[in-house]
């Protein structure tokens, strides 16, 4: 039987790069040397079967989300990654899933030149547990707290793909199979905008962001409530995903605005920096879009494209009472 | 109902104290700045009901003991902690656990005087998911690769308790109660030997260390193997815990030698350093025992008293083959 110490050897001990890390997998903790001058950016993601993936997911393409979630969070903060932790909880040490899982996890790592440099695991109910670092310069990190009225509020890539899959899995209405398809390459592997994040942040252009995961309506809320704003959001200039483009306006609306699980970044930014803003998205081949205006008056407005309120009675997801 | 945010704010946000992170709480990462010329150890540890502790313990105790395994990690390395995240899965947003749970948690942080900096929260079966973060001078960590032939090996404090009170709550043998509840206390609320750890560091008076989690013969065999040496260890010398050294010899040997759950600190040093590990010992209040000698021939000899070759038949905790 794969015992724990030969499970980490073989699927998740690799050459040490020495990068980064002074001292990775293999001793009582990990060591990493800071950059001089930087500080540190961390942040930890727990992924929850029958919560964040449904049982019996492909491990390759869990490797992959359970990294890129966290990266996400890097890159809302606008910070270079480093390394990650992993701590896994694993019902049994499957060969198959590890393979898998290792496979997907280290591919996203390697496209981001970051290693793994420490972790657990455990037998238990499958969860897994990473912790990311990054570094960014003082005083350029891209804070919730920072949006100022008279600024842009921006969103990276396309929204809603991710929630349409999430229906199309669930039956909640048809789906054709090659829509699903397209669709759920968003739900099971999103792309963090890292590249995107770092030169908002050391280019100075933007002020605040976060990146979308419980869906832009409550996502922004975290925005406006922290830099005590409001904002006027045009739905209907939010990019809608390939497939849920196709839909109907009142499906499009609802899963722009409130469908949860893009890892999109949606940050705000001085209409001095629009020009700016565009040649940086150009730059990382990302695109970006302009859908509203942060307000003195607090609350958020929902518009239509004529500029007239809409009332979607959209929530966001919450894990304890939904 | 208590909302994912309402129960963060509620339990795990304090007044941020700022002394050393930059950012805590409520962004997309918490920042931390490093201070100048140090390195940064880092530690992540998850705990699964049924596993590492049973289902319905204590939640204050659950708090202690889930932030006490990765401090001690952090005491193996001889690393000064900082601060730390903790990635929470809960089967509901029950008040009463919670409260417990943060409470011990925090005692034990604010005995530290480290900071909760960040984390993550969701619904499913129990999970603990506690990184740490400490800080230690570029090459005075105690890597387990660093005894040397001729080294004393040294245990801190006491061994076996802890797993005399898991046999005792499992009826392998009649345990009284009062006994049974004194022994507990070390299962449940180890003490991580932090201050020695960074005394042996800072001091440059020890080689290599490990916490003693799986078990002495276990974790020993770690420092072994990455140090290509060998040991001979005097079973008889091994510091019995105060219900433990009440048992007859056989079970006692058993369980200081691989009982497992101790969280001392094993940790090898030259000959010429006793004196000075004494005094950094007495300084910090914990009890240190020689009990063996590293050896440049491989493999692990287990001695009695008399110096008579012991064949115990022990073997470590694995938590996939176990």
């Amino acid at each position: 039987m794969l015992s724990e110490f030969d499970l980490i050897k073989e699927y998740f001990q690799r050459p040490h790069h020495a990068a980064r890390a002074a001292l990775g997998i293999g001793d009582d903790c990990a060591l990493i040397a800071p950059t001089p001058g930087m500080q540190t950016a961390i942040s930890s993601d727990m992924l929850v079967e029958g919560r964040h993936f449904f049982a019996g997911e492909d491990p390759v393409r869990l490797g992959h989300k359970a990294l890129a979630v966290n990266l996400s969070d890097l890159a809302a903060m606008g910070a270079r990654p480093v390394g990650f932790t992993l701590a896994l909880a694993l019902p049994e040490a499957n060969r198959h899933w590890l393979q898998g899982f290792s496979q997907g996890l280290f591919a996203l790592a390697d496209a981001f030149n970051i290693e793994l440099i420490g972790g657990d695991t455990t037998k238990g109910p499958l969860n897994i547990c990473i912790t990311v670092f990054g570094e960014l310069r003082p005083g350029q990190a891209l804070r919730r707290s920072a949006a100022k009225p008279g600024d842009d509020i921006w969103i990276s890539g396309t929204l809603g793909d991710a929630r349409l899959a999430l229906a199309g899995y669930r039956k909640e209405f048809p789906l054709d199979e090659a829509a699903l398809r397209t669709a759920a390459v968003r739900m099971h592997t999103p792309v963090p905008r890292v590249a995107l994040g770092v030169l908002l942040a050391e280019q100075g252009i933007a002020h605040a962001a976060i990146d979308i995961s419980d869906g832009l309506i409550g996502d922004l809320g975290h925005i406006l409530k922290l830099s005590q704003v409001g904002a006027t959001l045009d739905v209907d200039a939010l990019p809608a995903g390939d497939v849920l483009v196709t839909q109907e306006t009142g499906l499009r609306r609802a899963y722009t605005a409130a469908g949860g699980d893009d890892y999109e970044l949606c940050f705000t930014a001085p209409a001095s920096s629009r020009a700016a803003i565009s040649a940086a998205a150009a730059s990382v081949a990302t695109a970006v879009t302009r859908v509203g205006t942060i307000d003195a008056a607090g609350g958020l407005r929902l518009v239509d494209a004529q500029g007239a309120a809409l009332d979607l009675k959209l929530s966001s997801f919450d894990h304890f009472t939904s």
